[in-house]
């Protein structure tokens, strides 16, 4: 759909602490996550890029919401809904828990955090896990509380983040380790800040749990990092692209399985755990995969064209007619030139190893390319793909 | 958050199979429902609700997701999950059946279709049912699947609704009773056909469940219905709240019990039925409501001041500066020439029978004005408000 539309504004659609600065910041267009505003750009897509890539960002990313599993049950509720052993997972630690049902679909893919021996947050993409938990707590007769505390993530991403974060909150975020996060002081009040991100150009998450304090903390930052050159921004189609960060509900959903999304190296199916989808996900791995999470270059600066994609199931075509696989996400990398997609390949799409690894697809342009199918995540080193600039 | 901004489309903003002709017929604006794209507006608010008043409309409500709970537990499943007794419930019939926790809190408010003994649809409200509904059923060990089937509905509303019906699937539509579906033929396929719809100008929904007849659905029903002034249309704002129509996520949410909606005209708590939320709505019910979904009329062309609603908790401020309750929907209406609103009441501000059921609020325009408390649904003759056109 392009141009894109205007977005109707209701209170179903939830605002932010920090809505009113991200409007004054020139947010361009929001999306909507979790029954969240959630921005997509501010300058544009490309500059924003650059952007984000050289300097430091400030993402109000709020509509990861958190879902609070709390009580003496905590650890086995959370372990039933993720095949990743949780069991030895320290306090103050962040893992990424991809949460799957009995048969082994996907139902999110959250960050968990925990923050004591009997209390999790899951920070979570946009599905309502809160349904989901408590409806297994309650018919499960768990000993447990689930439910959404009122915490609005605030992320700052870019290589200066770390000299950003540094300045408002004290040289003491230098010493949070990759995915870990500490209770740090802002206004005299605690926020759990973490080493993490939806971007691969380095940063934090800071866990706002006061609305009133959102505002201050966000200008606080800008205050902190004029020189650093400081912008509100926001998760980036590009980035997280070329980073190969999968978007839960774009990249894969719940028609999708673990496996068949490439997740398996972030479970140990050998391990002896509690968790629902285990048996499932085991009888798939015997089995093999009849379709595969991977990604497209297509060294065309136009997309594919609308007659490539099937409108009633969003396949893509291939020249010849075949139906390749589900698109996923689709953008322009300038820095590789390349039209990135991620695509749910069908089987008879599988790489051959000694053989061809390119499909052909109908452009935007008129133009017929050839699509490389590359594995997850994007080697472009290893593809020969160079960076352009 | 005026003016609206633009909504960056994504594959996870789910097209449906009318978005085109929706696209073509002059979709101004979208909201996201249940992870889905639902048009809110054509030529324009006011000038779509006298259509939709005085003709018939096309709606497209793929948004209305199915979540579909099948076996022999089915009607075990939805009983839990509603406190509305489902055990007389006929085949081929509609019954609004709020869903909620254990806790008395609302999870949703389907309108679920029995298809059979052993197979029901709810047709849902923005929040993902399915995970609650599986959730229940897979730690309750139920023997019940429960998914999102591909259906689509299309709704067709207003005065003129019947007479187009008719002619694209025959006479027979005229023999539906209210909240009563049948299966009728279009192109060979059978499609659930109820008496039901987001107004109350009259009208029908149609279940759709193939894709590739939505084009030509949507088609037919605008070559049949020229000279009734057929246009493409969306559930309409002002129409809804002048025929109280609440809406889940806006006017009420999870932290509201069905009782605090308003909604125990539609449960009978006397009943002996196996269903989560019963015990804690008997004991609400006796220790009575500190909070209450109220309308409120105001008769000025403005709405409320930025000023008078609390950014972080979206609570309106009387004049005083006291904190009302939480708003949910506003909007004018032309035929009442009305500010109606609706507000979760805060108990202080109840209406005392015998004395001042009014509160003063300032406006947009700097006056406060005096805003009527009205019990839901809008009783406007009663109240002394007369239609202005």
């Amino acid at each position: 759909m392009s141009p894109n539309p205007t977005l109707a504004i209701s209170n179903r659609l939830r605002s932010t602490p920090f809505t009113g600065r991200v409007k004054q910041h020139g947010a361009k267009a929001f999306t909507v996550y979790n029954h969240m505003l959630l921005p997509t750009e501010f300058a544009s897509l490309e500059e924003d890029y650059w952007h984000l890539c050289e300097h430091v960002q400030v993402w109000d990313v709020s509509a990861e919401r958190q879902v609070e599993v709390k009580g003496v049950d905590a650890c086995k509720l959370v372990q039933w809904m993720t095949p990743r052993s949780v069991a030895n997972v320290d306090v103050g630690r962040c893992v990424y828990a991809p949460l799957v049902d009995e048969h082994g679909f996907l139902i999110n893919d959250p960050v968990a955090l925990k923050l004591a021996d009997d209390h999790w947050w899951l920070s979570i993409a946009d599905s309502d896990v809160l349904l989901w938990a408590k409806g297994l707590a309650t018919a499960g007769k768990l000993n447990v509380s689930v439910r959404e505390p009122d915490v609005w993530p605030l992320a700052v991403q870019g290589p200066q983040a770390q000299e950003l974060m540094a300045r408002v909150f004290g040289e003491v975020v230098k010493d949070i380790g990759f995915f870990r996060f500490k209770p740090l002081p802002f206004n005299g009040h605690l926020f759990n800040v973490a080493r993490s991100g939806w971007s691969k150009q380095g940063g934090f998450e800071i866990y706002v749990d006061d609305a009133h304090l959102g505002a201050a903390l966000y200008d606080a930052l800008f205050e902190a990092g004029d020189d650093l050159e400081v912008r509100s921004g926001c998760p980036n189609l590009i980035e997280r692209m070329e980073s190969s960060l999968l978007s839960f509900g774009n990249d894969m959903n719940m028609n999708h399985t673990l496996l068949e999304c490439g997740l398996d190296s972030f479970v140990d199916l050998t391990l002896d755990v509690d968790s629902l989808s285990i048996d499932a996900l085991r009888a798939q791995q015997q089995r093999g995969l009849d379709r595969k999470l991977v990604g497209l270059a297509i060294a065309s600066p136009d997309g594919p064209a609308p007659a490539a994609i099937d409108v009633a199931t969003n396949f893509l075509l291939s020249s010849h007619g075949e139906s390749i696989g589900r698109l996923g996400s689709q953008v322009w990398s300038p820095r590789y030139g390349q039209q990135l997609l991620t695509v749910m390949l069908e089987k008879a799409f599988f790489i051959d190893p000694d053989g061809e690894n390119t499909l052909k697809i109908q452009m935007d342009d008129g133009s017929h390319q050839a699509a490389m199918v590359m594995n997850l995540p994007f080697d472009f080193k290893a593809a020969g793909i160079l960076a352009q600039q």
